[in-house]
This record gives C-alpha cells, structure tokens and sequence, in this order.
C-alpha cells in the first residue's frame, strides 16, 4: 500500500513524502532531512490531507531534533524551527495537532519523541482500519445490496491520512469483501483531488471507476446510478454538522431526495465537541485564481474574479451516519439525539 | 452587443461567426462562404447554444444557395449540401429546426429564404428579450430586494442565442434596471462555458460578477449569498420537467432547501408537449475524455475512464419558474397543474 508519509529508519533515518504535485503523471518521493525541505513540500501541498499532516507534524519534531544536532542549534533555534513546522499552514488544525501531541517529550529526549511520533502514525492507521470496517458493516446492513456503487468527492484515502485512508477506507474495504461496485469519483475541482489522487489510488487497488465533473454527482445520484455516496471530513460539529471538501453538500441533498444514504467517515480526533454547530465553522477561502486558472492556464477573462470557499457545512439532519473508530452515529435518524456525545465523545 | 451569429449583407454577402473556441483569449471572427466552413465551424463548437445553432442552419441554407450559384450546382448536390449543415451535430435538434424553417421557401428562391432566416434571428431575438423583461418583472416581485444577487450556470447570452440571450437575458435586464447585485457564475465543467464565455460576457457588459467551482454553487445558495438560481434549459416537458447542463439539478435542490427561487428561462420553442415528464428525455452522453482531460493535460491516470453526462434533469416540484416570451409559467406552485399547457402551448 502506498505511503503519503513515512519514517525512513537507518542511520541517515528521515521523513519521506510522496510528492502528490505530481500525480497522477510521475510516483516521485521527496527524502526530506531538515525543516525548510518539510514547510516547503507542505506549503507546496506535496503532502495534504489533515490526518497525514498530523503525522508530518508530529514527524517534524524529530526533523528538527536531528538538524540542531547536526547543526549545534540552541534550544530558542529548535523551538523556533518547530513553531515553524507547526505553522506552516495556519489553517491546517491537524499539522498543529500533531506536534503538539509529541513537543511535550523533548526534555525526554529523541528517542521518546520518536516513538511518540510513530505512535500518531500507528494510531492513525489503526483508526482508519477500524472505521473502515464498521462503515462497511453499516451500508453493507443499511444498503441490502449484494454490489455496493459509489459515489466520492475529494480524495480521502491512504495519500490524505498515515495509511489506508478514511472514506476511501471504506471502499477499499467493501472491494476487499467482494461487495463493490462501481465507484464515481468527482474530479473534485479546483485542485483536482478526485481526478489526480482518488483516480490514482483507485488505479493502485485495481478498483474499477469513472471519474465524473462535480456537477455530475447529484444527477448520478438522482438517477439510481449509486447505493450509497462517502466522504471525508475536515470538521464535525458536536450536534453532527460536518465541514467537507467543497462540493460535498450538493451531494448530500441529492442524496435525502434519492433516499439513499450520505456517509462521512474521519477519526474522532476530526471531532470538535467545542463546535455546537456548523454555524460556528468558519469556511477558508483560498484564492480565486485557483478557479479561474487550470495550471498554467488561464481559463476565464484576465479581470475576473475568482471566488474559492475551500469546503462546505453540510447540515447533520443530511448526514446519515458519521463513521469513527469509536462507532457509528446517525444524525439524520436522531433529530432529538445528543450529537456525538452518544459515541462517548 | 456581441453577436455569435451574424448576416453580413452586401456583395460579398456571407455568415460571420464569432469563434468561441479562442474566448476569452482573443475575439476573433469566422468569414464563412462555403458549407464545408460552416459545418467545421459548428463541429469544432467555434458556434454553440441552442437558439445559436437554430440561427446558423436557416443562415447555412442561403450559404449552400449561393456556393450552389458559384460553383453551378445542380439540385441534387444543393440538397446534399444542405442536409450536410442540417446533421452537422446530430444531437442539436435545433440545427434541424433551423434549417427545416426556411427550406420549404427553397422553390421560392434566394431572396425568399434569406428573409426567412433573418426572420428567424430576429423572433429568436425578440423571444429573448421579451422573456428577459417577464423574469425580470418576476424576480423583482418574488425577491422583493433592490440588489439581486445571482448564481447562473453555463452559458446562456447572446454566445448561445442568435442576441440578448435567454437567463443571460434577465441578469442583463435587471442590471438594466439597476436591480443586479454580484453575479456569481460557475466554471461548468467539462467545457467551462461559464469561465470562458459568461464571465466574457458578463465582462463586456461591465458586470460585477465572480467565478466559482461548480461544486461551491450549493454551499454558495446555502449560505445565503444569492437571491436566485437563472439558468437555462436544453429541453422541458410538459409538465415541467427541465433538462438542463450537467450540475444544473444541485443548485436547483440547494435553492429548495435555502427558499430561494430557482428559475429556468428559455424560449417557447424549448418546451416538448410530446414529453410528458423528465423521464422521457435521454441524457446524451459525450466523450469521457472531456472529464480525464483539461485541454491537452491529462488530470487522471490514462486507464481512467470518464464519466461524462451533457446535461441532467430537474424535477418540476423543484423549477420556480419556466420564463417563456409567451409568459412565466410556475412548477413548484402548482403541484395539481396543466404543466406548459398553461402558456397556452
């Protein structure tokens, strides 16, 4: 299985990272040995997807504990460098999240910071793993059919997390009971998740699949083409309001009007139980010129204007079940329920 | 104005077409003379639209006329000619239309069939304007704001239509009246009518205006941003049923769930009182390679296939308002209706 983010042991031990600018076109790794190489190929998106810049965080500690040994770094040098990893996307919550879950170990020294950071690795991994099963359980039990069709946004799968994936966890785990059909997966514009990297992995597993524009997915589900449509999470609100890579919410309102059933799968730590609603979720905009260019071309009148809302709240009375590890909730069928509390968070 | 489709009268009398296919880079025109250049220039989609291709089959008839006058053509080649424009893109029966209004007038001469087309461009005009000013009237009445605030899809102005356009044609009108606030045009994948030609139009017209992903549209309507959903259609039923391009259907469940009104303007000649219903229209389906593909960059593995639906259906419990030149007709409000038969049609 492909690796987004890996520990290279050894005596030159370092972080490797699939350059995923480059897919689907080129398989190239970055061998990553010092901090300014780790903020670049975040900033560069080279790795994205909030669990697996969860472990490059955590991961970019021990980067930097290597480099200010090779480089006699003071203690402020060290602590700046990763405030520096630590803020190489502001608005990436997991990249923070992560080296703060390993900082806390540097008195103990490398080696334990080390296993703390493989440790996030190992956790995710274990996570997706488990969610995977119990998502496949439920549409499996909720969907009656013996070949499950899919629709997905986005790219949620091993390049987006530690290994494995979230919502793609899923399907790989249907293909691997022999209950999938074809998989949709939208291009997921403007960067093209679902056509670079979702495509890419599907192609990987040997899973069969078309890819289809995002405006496509809400016919698709319309007319009886899919069982069921999965998706990631970037956050979920403590009452289950979910905010999803753009385009998400178009498919859970086709997805109440078809009577099928809309599934977000994300660990718990994507839960913000601080969130009582969607309401508080703030949507980042990136710039505009990621809509009206396409690489290096540009695609609309060189005056306009771009408007670039990167993900969307989808309300929880559309949400049909929020897989974690920890289980299955159902806000849709639970309108005077609890919210996530019922899972224990 | 800009004019897709236009007559150029005098002694070297012929069709000038505006050549989309270079917008909104360079505007540049077609000089057409012959048949041959014609239907290259209808295949390679330098002219598009409905209303657009109805106006190029009547004109195409007076091109075979006086290529036949030049090159001494006999009735039997004049015919094949002719029948060569009129299957040109077999899928757009508008071209057939176009050419089947002013063929009978063959045997009545040049002058006779020249007139006839021109005839034709100027009701397709004249529909358009007079419906722009009906939805307009419509929206203001409905809205009741002072600055409406749009979200359109695809391309559906003076590019598409033989002048003016269709729900081009009332966001003109009301930025006419002083009534317009932002427009928000979505890119419309595969092909990016929006991106390259709305936001052309809306550019000329010196209309403030942004582009989005198709995909933000939903959240867009969710959030409260716009007043109205205006878009086109390619074919409606009886009973209101709308088929539209592809990505059309989720902005009209997204204005369902957000109590905004989602209006389909096209003129009369769009409605198909021989379809019932929506479930009688066939969704053409083009070549997966407009989906895998952004002009010559390849977005997916090569093995990937696309998935690639022209235009999707919404149901006419979910259509406002049909804007017709003959009147404004109300699916959504009318559950127990006569359909279209209201308009008399």
């Amino acid at each position: 299985m492909v690796k987004a983010v890996e520990w290279i042991a050894g005596t030159d031990s370092h972080v490797r990272l699939l350059d995923q600018t480059l897919l689907p076109a080129e398989e190239s790794y970055l061998e990553i040995f010092d901090v300014d190489s780790l903020v670049a190929a975040i900033q560069s998106l080279a790795v994205r997807g909030a669990p697996a810049l969860g472990a490059v965080g955590a991961l970019g500690v021990v980067t930097a504990i290597d480099q200010a040994g090779r480089e006699n770094w003071n203690e402020a040098v060290l602590a700046a460098a990763i405030d520096k990893v630590r803020q190489a996307r502001p608005t990436a919550v997991n990249l923070a999240w992560g080296v703060d879950q390993v900082r806390p170990l540097l008195p103990q020294g490398r080696q334990a910071v080390l296993e703390a950071a493989l440790q996030v690795l190992a956790e995710d991994e274990a996570a997706n793993r488990k969610l995977s099963q119990l998502g496949a359980d439920w549409i499996q039990e909720r969907t009656g059919k013996d070949k499950i069709r899919v629709v997905t946004h986005c790219n949620t799968g091993a390049l987006a997390t530690s290994a494995w994936g979230t919502g793609y966890g899923i399907i790989h785990e249907l293909h691997d009971r022999k209950r999938l059909g074809l998989v949709y997966a939208d291009e997921t514009r403007p960067l093209l998740q679902g056509a670079r990297l979702t495509s890419w992995e599907l192609t990987q597993d040997g899973i069969e699949h078309v890819v289809e524009a995002d405006g496509a997915a809400a016919s698709t589900i319309l007319r009886g083409l899919v069982d069921v449509a999965i998706i990631g999470a970037d956050r979920i609100a403590a009452n289950g309001d979910t905010a999803n890579k753009v385009g998400s919410v178009a498919l859970a309102l086709a997805c109440a009007r078809a009577n099928i059933p809309f599934v977000v799968a994300a660990p718990s730590s994507t839960v913000d139980m601080d969130i009582v609603s969607g309401d508080e979720i703030v949507i980042e905009e990136r710039s505009g010129d990621e809509v009206t260019s396409f690489g290096a071309c540009r695609t609309t009148p060189m005056t306009a204007r771009g408007f670039n809302p990167a993900f969307d709240v989808t309300p929880h009375d559309l949400v049909s079940a929020i897989v974690t590890e920890l289980g299955v909730y159902e806000p849709a069928s639970n309108p005077e329920g609890r919210g996530l509390k019922e899972l224990g968070l």
